[in-house]
C-alpha cells in the first residue's frame, strides 16, 4: 500500500477540532442587545437559553464521540464517511440554534431543531453500526454496543417525535429537548465512575 | 543546523486545523431566515445545498490531503509553500460557496465556484509534483503518483470547463460539481478497503 | 471496561482548542470604523480596549487551566463536566466583551462583564475541588491547592463585587478588572521562575 | 514543584491553533458582492488582495514562529508572555486587513496596517531576546540569533517607516508591504534547503 492508514487519533483530532469550533462559534450568534438595559438583555434570554441547551447537547455528543472513537479498531472508509456524515449534521446545530433562539415560539423552528438532532442521533447510530461490524467476533462488545444503540434509538425517536409534536405544543418538544440531555448526562456519570482513583 | 526540521505531523496538524475551520465557518453563512415559516426556509435551500456540496468537497480534499501528507518523506520549503498555496485556495471556498448560494442562477457565481475548485485541484497537482520528486527513485511510488495525478488533472480540467460552461448552461456546470465528488468518493472507498480488519 | 479512559492530554487538547477559538473570534467583533479617519478609529478605542482586556483575561485563564490540568491524576466524569462548565462561561466572554466595548459607560454592561468573570472564577473553583479530592492523601498538594483556591476566592469575590459597584461607579469596577490580571500576572511569573535553565 | 512545566509542543500547539484561526477567519470578511456581476466582483478586488497579502504575511510568521519555538529550551514565564504578546498583535491582523481592504486609498488604513505589522515584528524581536538569554552559553546559537534579529529589526523598521510614508504616498507603503514578504520568502527557501533528501 503506497499510503498509510489513517489513525484513530488523527480522526479524533480532526473531529475534536470541528466540534470545538461548532460549540464556540455559536456564541457569535449572541448579538449584543441594541439597548444597554436589562429589559433589552431579557429579550436576548431565549437566544441565550437555546445557546446553553445546544452547548450541553454538543458537549454530550463530544463525550459520546470520544468513547465511540476509542472503541474503533481500524479506520475504514465506511467509518471515515459515517463520521463526516455525523459532523455535517452537527455543523448545522449553530444554524438551527440561532433560528430557534430568535423565534422560539414558532413550531417551524422547534421542529427544525428536533429534526437536526434526530439526524445527529441517526448519524451516531450509523457510525456505531460500523463498530459493531468490527467487533462482531467479541460477544461482550456486541452486547455493549447493543445497549448503547438501544439508548440512541430511544433518544433519536424522541427527537423525531418532537418534530410533529411542535405543531401540537412547543412545550412538549422543549420537554423532550430537556429530557434527553438529562438522560445522557446521568448514565455518563455512572459509566465514567470506573475511572476514579480508588475505584 | 540551529533549528529542527518541521515534521510532517506538525504540517498535518496545522493543515487539519485550517481545514476544520474552513469546513465549519461556512455554516456561519447560513443565516436564519427572516420569517419563521417553511416557505422562508425554502428560500434558504440553495444556500443550504451549496453548503452541503462544499462540505462534501472539503471533506474529500481533507481525506486526499491526509493520504498525500502520509506519503511525504521530508518537509522541504517547496512542500511547505505548495501546501500553503493549497490552503489559500481552499480558504476561499466559504466565500465562493456563499456567493453561489445567494445567487445560484447567475453564471458569474457558478463560474467563480468552478474557478476556485479548479485552482484547488491545480494546487493539489503542484503539491504532489514535490512528492514525485522525493520518490523519484521508487518506481512503484512513481506509478502510484502518476495514477493520482491523472485523476487530479481530469477533475481540475472538468472544473476549469465548468467556468465557460456556466455561460452556456449553469446546469451543465452543476452536473460537473456533482460528478467530481461522486468520482472521488467511490475510488476512495476502494483504496481504503485494504484497511478493513479481515482484509 | 469496553471503552478507554479519556486521557488528560485529550481533555487539554479539546479545552485548548475551545480557548484558542474564544480568544481569536473576539477580534471579529472589532468592526472596521465606518469612516477611514483617526477620529472614527478613536471611537472604536473602547471596543479595542475591552478586547485587549479580555485577551489578557483569557490568556491568564489558559495558563492557569494548563497548570490545573497538569495536576490531574484521572479524568473522572465530575472533572469532565466541571471543565465543560468552565468552558461554557468562558465561551460567553466574547459576548460580554462586545457588549461592554459598545456601551462602556453603562452600568449594565460593566455589571454583566463582572458577572461572567465571577462565574468563570467560580467554575475554576469547582474544577479544583475535584483535584483536591483526587489529591486528598497528599498533604503537600492539599496545601498547594488551598493556596490557589484562596487566591481564586479572592478574585471571584472581587469580580462579584464589581457587579453592584458598577451602579455606584463604573470606574471602581474597571479598577477591579485591571487589578485582577495584575494580581495573577505577577505570581505566575514567580511560580514559573523555577523553570528557568540555571535556576 | 506541584505542577509540571509547560512543554514547548503544548505552547506550539496552542499558538498554531490561534494562528490557524487568524488566517482562516479573515475570509469571513470577504463578503459576497451585492450584485452577481463581474464589475461588482471587481470592486471586492482590493479586499481580496489585502486578504491575499495578509494570508502570506501570517503564513511567513507561522513558519518563522515554528523555527523559533523549535530553538526553545525551556518554557519560562517570560517566553510564555512574550509569545502571548505576539499572538495579540497577530490577532489584530484580520481587523487591519479588513479596514485596509475597504479603504485602500486612505493613508489612515495603510498606516494602521503598517503599525500592526511593525508591532508584530517587535513582538518577534522581544520573543527572541528570551531565546538569546537561554542560549547565552552557546556562541554558535548566539551568532545565529543575532543574524535573525538583524533581519527582524530591518523588517520592523521598514514597517514602521510605512506609517509616516502612507501620508506621502500610499504606493511607497504598499511597496514595503510587498517587499518584506519577498525578503522573507526567499531566505526561508535557502534555510530549508538542508532538509531535502539527498542534500
Amino acid at each position: 500500500m503506497p499510503h498509510g492508514e489513517m489513525t484513530t487519533s488523527r480522526l479524533e483530532a480532526f473531529s475534536d477540532g470541528v466540534i470545538a469550533i461548532i460549540v464556540t462559534i455559536m456564541v457569535l450568534e449572541l448579538r449584543a442587545p441594541s439597548q444597554p438595559t436589562w429589559p433589552a438583555l431579557l429579550k436576548v434570554a431565549p437566544v441565550f437559553l437555546s445557546y446553553g441547551l445546544s452547548f450541553l447537547v454538543v458537549a454530550i455528543m463530544w463525550v459520546n464521540h470520544h468513547h465511540l472513537i476509542h472503541a474503533v479498531r481500524g479506520v475504514t472508509a465506511r467509518l471515515l464517511w459515517s463520521n463526516l456524515n455525523l459532523l455535517f449534521w452537527m455543523s448545522l446545530i449553530p444554524f438551527v440554534t440561532d433560528f430557534l433562539g430568535k423565534n422560539y415560539r414558532e413550531p417551524v423552528t422547534v421542529a427544525l431543531y428536533g429534526l437536526d438532532l434526530a439526524l445527529c442521533g441517526s448519524a451516531f447510530y450509523l457510525l456505531r453500526i460500523e463498530l459493531v461490524r468490527q467487533d462482531s467476533g467479541n460477544p461482550e462488545m456486541v452486547q455493549y454496543h447493543a445497549g448503547v444503540q438501544r439508548k440512541n434509538v430511544f433518544a433519536s425517536a424522541l427527537y423525531a417525535l418532537s418534530i410533529p409534536l411542535a405543531y401540537v405544543s412547543i412545550y412538549a418538544s422543549f420537554f423532550i429537548f430537556a429530557l434527553i440531555p438529562a438522560m445522557y448526562f446521568l448514565p455518563e456519570k455512572k459509566l465514567a465512575g470506573g475511572y476514579e482513583p480508588g475505584a
